[in-house]
């Protein structure tokens, strides 16, 4: 069996990546971040999730991205309103977490030599991504270009890891059609930048994640502020 | 006045790079990392070296590498024995840490977007880079593209975030003789993997550094254990 290291937040998207390399077949190494966020309900279902999944390891990194600050999700910054979802990826929104993606990545990479897998799984997707710039395909392989040029696991031992995001193009219908065929406990799973024990509905995140089970003519499973729901639609 | 974010150990090399910025009159914000390292002794160093250079801001960010383990200087792996100086590159030693120079400057990235500078100064050198696959020009030009395509500064702002190492093709001698022109206070700074009150004279930092005092005809002003200094030469 291979090894893959999979990033894992806990979420819709990282939870449907997890099920895929389970159904796969892959020895999995969770790696969860616990870098000062808000929503810390994230890190509670990732736990619950990876012992779900029998990981042979899953792994939570405290990093102190709070020291650094710059993002609503992590600083004093206030939240961004409700967006109109057409236009949310027309401009990087304040719960950007400067250049997150490389710092968890590269996290990932050191982890995945450690463990000797050669494949990394994120969850991100460039399609409907709100705003990341480093959510986008090129910005992967530029940090594939990275792996190959800075791990000793590559330039001295021939190993070959690379970062692979297999929901890049598909949109979050398609994730939430995929994991419920592989019958993801998306119950389990959190998303809300804001609240703990009811969803907001209405950050970003919520408002992907429910129009993802709206497209998919689904319904979200976990528990959502008042009318909420309908509210956002 | 321009800001730099200078990568800051409180060794030799990075000490320098702080000299070299602080005549060049940048806004210098000190970055240095306490990432479980065994040698404690240069993060004291660090702090009195950037009072001295009258930084903006010295960050000292905690992550904890030795979470992820693999290297010697964090994890309960062996220092390397004392090694010929001459085959010293032709492998990677054990206290390589996996991926390190992406870790952190992809942090420094982050602090540098936040901060709002747009140069990062990291002391890396290539010619006697003792094996660190992280530490070569083309790696540092990979990790320049992910800076461009990666970032909010980059790609929605218009900056122009850049990592440079000015020190990368020079060798220790030159390093250190620049530092004694510009009156680096070289007692200040730690480069011993092993000790904490007398550098050891034989790790690899120890050797590299000694080497490099003896080349540009000087002595090293830090204590060093016994007649370290005599025997490793």
């Amino acid at each position: 069996m291979a090894k893959a290291v999979v990033l894992f937040s806990g979420g819709l998207d990282s939870t449907t990546v997890l099920a895929m390399a389970h159904r796969d077949g892959e020895d999995l190494y969770a790696l969860t971040f616990d870098y000062g966020q808000r929503h810390r309900r994230e890190i509670a279902s990732a736990r619950k999730l990876a012992a779900l999944y029998g990981v042979v390891e899953h792994k939570i990194l405290r990093i102190d991205l709070d020291q650094i600050g710059g993002s609503s999700l992590t600083a004093d910054v206030p939240l961004p309103e409700s967006r109109d979802l057409d236009t949310i990826s027309a401009d990087i929104p304040s719960t950007y977490v400067p250049f997150r993606n490389s710092i968890l990545l590269s996290l990932a990479t050191a982890y995945a030599e450690v463990v000797g897998a050669d494949l990394i799984l994120a969850g991100m997707n460039s399609l409907d991504y709100s705003g990341y710039p480093d959510c986008r395909p090129e910005y992967l392989d530029a940090f594939n270009r990275l792996i190959r040029l800075g791990t000793k696991a590559c330039v001295q031992d021939g190993r070959q890891i690379e970062v692979r995001a297999p929901l890049l193009y598909w949109d979050k219908a398609r994730i939430v059609q995929e994991g419920m065929r592989l019958g993801v406990p998306y119950e389990l799973t959190w998303s809300c930048y804001r609240e703990e024990n009811q969803a907001c509905g209405h950050c970003d995140s919520c408002a992907l994640r429910l129009r993802a089970f709206r497209e998919a003519n689904l319904v979200d499973p976990i528990p959502y502020l008042l009318d909420s729901k309908r509210l956002a639609y």
